[in-house]
């Protein structure tokens, strides 16, 4: 049993069979849980002596570590804190959470506990049936740990700010610990949860930030913030929504080898690692083997997986090992075929985003403020020389087969949002000279390629191309590149036995879900990033 | 416009609109394409001019490379070979496909066309409208050359055995080369694709057989067989359920970094990379990282993901790079909270196989019969001591605390399936001696731990445990294994602020895969393996 299928009362027409639920399995529970928490309860208690005898004996205390034993049979049952509303009121309540910040004042102790984005107030007055250790047993517990708490669902007189659930608390009834936290936190939540305001992210403002090499060398604590919870959540939409969208479309998803024989494009930032008696390098990307599956006759594939890049750069942008979603696609005539499935593809991936994961969106906002993202559908299309055009008109120099430079990618990004609105967009045609030999040239122009990159809040996140699927015309371009043909066998040898034409790209994970969040550093959406300087946790 | 959307006239309510559409279609098409082939023509026809005038001119060809050019425009529909059937009769309709075979006879042309794992007779006869040229270039394609084929749906007077479209043939009227193969195939899909007969998997028998090296070297000619194009749909299949069932269960997907900074378990088996100026090494599972995620409130979490073992071994079920099927869970009070949910994880993987990929299964036995696979719903569950007991009885000798050898293992197999009739088992309460520092031991038991194995047909395909997730009793462990606590400090770290206890487990996608199918190489089911002799293609 747990907390995800347990009784929660939430739809109105379970709400009197949950509660008359909640008691008779609660009766169980305490029966069944009791004889455990007597025998481990001694140990917390005797410190505690100075005021004679505890009425809460049996109801507080540091459980035995859960070992799975025999002896422990509960049917308790526990609510999920975001489940906890006005009502469940007068019930009693189980809940497993993390204590998030305790407070004692007098004779009262106020608790906060935290389930992942969510939280509530628990209050522990000394009264007829709460004893005095049992409050400073409860005011004295390690912030972090995780705690059961059964306690009496109340209405709140006042909206609590502080909280998740702002209209209800609960009122003591049990206390166990389940698992301690050390005593001194490297970080604390409350600092690393605090609202960014105004441009300079971590070190703005009279509040404790936390900076970002303490929050990735205590990645454990730092994963707990709200914010963290809802981006790897969304995440983990953008790969569902891509899978889901691509499947329907009749994609088949394969795994590729990281482990490659050759260094894939020339052997520039690629890590080599000690194969046997041999080398062998990492995947820069899954190209050559979904390109393999095309002319092998899968028509559409997709693959998600780790690639990687031997490049210096310490940058908000770059990591050395990031997520790549990644599609081919056979054509019929025209690479636009699977530039409009890529296209839609992101459209929907936005639109899933909005519409199902708009709390994870909302949380995430609290803590990194940002303008919604915005999109067309269908999704706006430039050509390469549009382009251009709209930079010089802003005033930049740029020749017409020049690439565009980082800054006026950016340039680019808020001159289309000025004018069509959107924060999504399509560039193709660039020009020939600058895309890798295998790239299909375009045969109506003589200096264009069918080649596109895809773009969100003026940074590229998708790279992609018709590749030449032709065997004599790849070798033709490969040697007008002074590619060495030799090395490149196995490449060129894919399409000896007859190709499809086809057409696909790969996106970077954390790239999309960084900029669709507008969030400043690209480690925020890895959870265990990797770059020239970090290899930990 | 792709073959996946076309009008395919399959449902009885889309036939009459499915005809009309067609036609209207194919005429826009003809139009549109004309000029393009009119050009390309030529090149293919000037070779054949031995008869005269050529009534079928602007009927057949190699076509231009498809460059995506924008003076062809077409709107000609694709329809799917294994949607072509005798509902059809009649129409003429155009498909995209590979030459499998071809066999001139007179003034005919046998030509067998594939797609996928489907396949049509086209025949071409000469006639007054196809002429001597047309049906002698149709028998001068090269084997896997990709062709445009537009043919009248006709009914066969009897079956044709050798086809999946066993009811109709085509009727040529057009036929254009979209991409040629090479004139020599390394090996023949014909004979890549026979069926296995008695024991000796590739080399019985009087017919041409195909070593598996051969495949593997030529892999993108292999991965073209029936029986190849459906292992990769259901391996594909196998990923998706497991990930729709636990991301219904509330489980998140993460992505866990493949390079690491320290061996984990100990360095053996690991991989070195050159890591700028230093070192770092391959991660031989998620788990470390499955467990922080738990540490940080995820509370469930999957990962699918490329794990690397530098073992030198050369059998026929083991990788150096595999993918694997990683989940981990809190739980409340037991970890068969998690082996329950692990358990039933498998049952309905099994269920979707055999309810969504019967087309599947029944190619793949085609060439590589097995028996059906055998589940109990729910899952038979074993305890260690049961297995030793049902292993001495049939007169093996082992002690209480030996692990399973491989012969065992499988001995156990059988034994289970003779006894209980199924060919998937969970084996619980692994002796503690011999499971990793890591593991929780039984607190019910002297000798036995909280871990668990479970098996398809007598091979295990997942390890698993609950996992000890308090910090003292964790180095209390490591030193009583004399681990080295330095060296584990990243992993220990992970739970000096409190986490909940905690299980999971580590699933071989390729092996599942295998023995599903009851294949005799892992090799079968990777689509581009590595092991210690192979890093090509």
């Amino acid at each position: 049993m747990t907390s995800k299928t347990g009784a929660t009362g939430v739809s109105e027409g379970e709400q009197v069979k949950s509660k008359s639920q909640l008691k008779k399995e609660e009766k169980l529970a305490a029966k069944a849980i009791k004889k455990e928490q007597f025998k481990t309860m001694n140990k917390t208690n005797t410190n505690d002596q100075e005021s004679g005898e505890d009425i809460s004996v049996g109801k507080y205390g540091v459980l035995k570590m859960i070992q799975s034993s025999k002896s422990v049979v509960s049917d308790r049952v526990f609510v999920d804190v975001k489940n906890i509303m006005t009502i469940l009121a007068d019930n009693s309540v189980w809940i497993r959470g993390r204590l998030h910040t305790s407070r004692a004042k007098g004779k009262q102790c106020f608790m906060v506990v935290r389930q992942q984005q969510w939280s509530i107030q628990v209050l522990a007055v000394v009264s007829d049936t709460i004893s005095k250790q049992f409050v400073k047993f409860c005011s004295n517990i390690n912030k972090e740990s995780i705690v059961d708490i059964k306690g009496k669902v109340t209405r709140t007189p006042s909206k609590i700010g502080s909280c998740s659930q702002q209209d209800v608390e609960l009122h003591i009834e049990e206390l166990w610990v389940v698992s301690q936290s050390a005593n001194q936190l490297p970080l604390l939540i409350e600092d690393a949860s605090r609202p960014v305001k105004g441009d300079d992210d971590e070190d703005q403002g009279l509040n404790i930030k936390v900076n970002q090499d303490t929050r990735l060398d205590n990645r454990v604590i730092d994963l707990r913030t709200p914010a963290n919870q809802a981006i790897f959540r969304l995440e983990a939409g953008v790969c569902k929504i891509f899978r889901d969208l691509l499947t329907a479309k009749g994609f088949v998803e394969i795994h590729t080898p990281k482990m490659i024989n050759a260094a894939s494009e020339g052997g520039a930032n690629v890590f080599t690692i000690s194969y046997f008696k041999g080398s062998a390098y990492l995947a820069q990307s899954p190209q050559l083997y979904k390109q393999m599956a095309i002319a092998g006759d899968f028509d559409r594939v997709f693959t998600i997986g780790a690639v990687f890049r031997a490049e210096d750069s310490n940058t908000y942008r770059h990591l050395t090992e990031f997520v790549g979603l990644d599609l081919e696609m056979a054509f019929k005539y025209h690479y636009h075929e699977v530039v409009d499935v890529i296209g839609s593809l992101f459209t929907n991936i936005f639109k899933g985003l909005r519409d199902n994961y708009q709390s994870e969106i909302k949380t995430i906002c609290e803590q990194y403020p940002v303008e919604p993202f915005k999109f067309l559908d269908p999704p706006l299309k430039l050509e390469f020389p549009t382009a251009v055009n709209m930079l010089r008109e802003a005033g930049v120099e740029m020749g017409d087969e020049d690439d565009l430079s980082t800054p006026n990618e950016k340039l680019l990004g808020r001159l289309v949002k000025a004018k069509y609105d959107t924060d999504f967009y399509i560039l193709d045609k660039f020009p020939l000279a600058i895309r890798p030999f295998y790239t299909m040239p375009d045969p109506d122009s003589k200096v264009a390629s069918n080649s596109y990159d895809m773009f969100m809040r003026g940074e590229e996140i998708l790279s992609g191309a018709q590749r030449i699927h032709d065997f004599d015309y790849l070798i033709e371009r490969a040697k007008h590149h002074q590619v060495d043909i030799e090395k490149i066998a196995a490449y060129i040898d894919a399409f000896r036995y007859g190709c499809p034409p086809h057409a696909g790209g790969g996106i970077g994970l954390e790239r999309v879900v960084m900029l669709y969040l507008g969030l400043d550093n690209i480690r925020k959406v890895s959870m265990f990033p990797r770059d020239p300087k970090r290899l930990t946790p």
